[in-house]
């Protein structure tokens, strides 16, 4: 009997420098806020919030004189814009690898294709693209929404955190519409790598626990393709683990979402450590658990 | 009991056209050579030597003064460069499409991208092709063959006879591969839809004869794909067909690559009708038979 976590589960490279940012901000500046939250981790944005950082639902509710954080996902090129024009004061947390999708969706659009984002309508990332396209692009979450029409030059840019096969089924479709097909690869490895990891353990584990918001995009993407595997439930913290669901089980997987931070999985791994005592411990990556802590 | 013509079987444009154009010349002109076979049907080469027009094999074998038919498939660039530093008088029958799939080439090549050809390398007009990408493209002749390494920027083309599903595996292998990706959709509309009415036929027949030049690509791909769905039997000329297959047979049907004349498909189906007098005859589309002569 055997527990292990994930290889590469919790904080990707873009969040953990959107919240190096903040952390350092608030170590020199007042009045920080962010525009949405800066990830999508309500248990990561509480502990934020003890350190002076709030977040504020839209550009009207920010104050004069507030430094305005952007977070990991970016926001639409308008908010920022009005930003500026008030005169707050700006820091860029935007991943870089969002950033990047950005410019690449901007630059399709400029060379005349017709662009296509493979991704959530209503996700931030998603919309904040959006912004850089006119809001002109069109948004499908998979193949199927794909309009089966001619398209003469088409553009596809992806929301980072997709799965490659998700891109792969669009792109076959896509293949026999078009005349000219750009395709701009950006997802985002750290999410695939996840994602196969969790895949890994998933097929090996005869439950999985993961970890993460519920209003994580990557996260249930995690959850989903562990449902497709074994009994998998997704949690946001330690306190939602049901001790019956360990009942019987023999080998027990943890993987979480970009945005949930360590000290999340810890507590739920030592939650299922005083529940199952006796069981083998491999921990796998969480800095080798027991006693870490992070910053 | 009933035999039925696939709709589209023979000639498809760029093949017609190209034979307008060498019997046109052969009425004005003197001395004319193709350089190579004009089409991929020896019983059309031989009714075009009828006429006049005789095939070299290679630009050493163009004498003074001959006029020189460019075939349908094209010639490589240096090829062509010769003939006319040596004077020859070039008329030009190169599909327009494969015309076009070379400047495509061309394009992707000057715009940094490493080409990928999908097709068959020892065919003409892949040899052709490559000259236009100074032999650097990657050819593959299916999915298979592309290695599995990390591409900067892939610019894939496609031979103008391949399957689109040729094509579209192709794609969906490389996408994880590269960053950058610009697929320009050469297959040409007359090859997919002779292989879907063909594709429908065979899984209506029993029996299927796909007439065509043993050496012509597209008509080696119609018999493929018909293989897959019922017995057939590729055959370049009504001699060729043994009654011993029609025994028993309910619902036979016949197709044709683009390189094959008209009067072949008519000789086929007259040989058949020879054997099974009392069947029921459904011609569909080579003008519709019992008369039909071709100009």
């Amino acid at each position: 009997m055997v527990i292990k976590i994930a290889k590469h589960a919790g904080f990707c490279f873009g969040v953990k420098r959107a919240i190096q940012i903040a952390t350092d901000s608030a170590r020199v500046c007042e009045n920080i806020v962010t525009l949405g939250p800066l990830i999508h981790n309500p248990q990561m944005v509480a502990k934020l919030r003890e350190m002076g950082i709030d977040h504020v639902d839209t550009v009207d509710d920010v104050k004069k004189g507030d430094t305005v954080i952007v977070r990991s996902h970016g926001i639409p090129k308008p908010e920022l814009e009005r930003l500026r024009a008030n005169g707050n004061t700006i820091i860029d947390a935007t991943c870089p690898y969002v950033s990047k999708t950005q410019e690449n969706a901007k630059k399709l659009r400029e060379m005349g294709f017709e662009v296509v984002i493979l991704g959530d309508g209503l996700h931030p990332e998603v919309i904040a693209l959006q912004s850089y396209v006119d809001n002109e692009a069109l948004v499908v979450n998979g193949a199927d929404e794909l309009p089966s029409r001619h398209f003469p030059r088409m553009g596809i840019i992806s929301q980072t955190t997709q799965v490659i096969e998700n891109y792969q089924q669009l792109v076959y479709k896509a293949v026999p519409l078009c005349e000219h097909l750009y395709l701009m690869n950006t997802i985002c490895n750290a999410t695939s790598i996840r994602q196969e990891y969790t895949e890994k353990l998933a097929s090996e584990s005869d439950l999985m626990i993961v970890v993460g918001g519920r209003n994580s995009s990557n996260t249930k993407m995690l959850a989903r393709i562990s449902t497709g595997l074994t009994e998998t439930h997704h949690i946001e913290t330690a306190d939602e683990l049901d001790p019956l669901w360990l009942g019987g089980k023999e080998n027990i997987g943890i993987s979480a979402g970009a945005s949930t931070p360590d000290w999340i999985i810890l507590d739920v791994y030592n939650r299922i450590k005083q529940y199952k005592g006796n069981w083998e411990f491999e921990a796998v990556n969480v800095e080798e658990i027991p006693g870490y802590k992070e910053e």
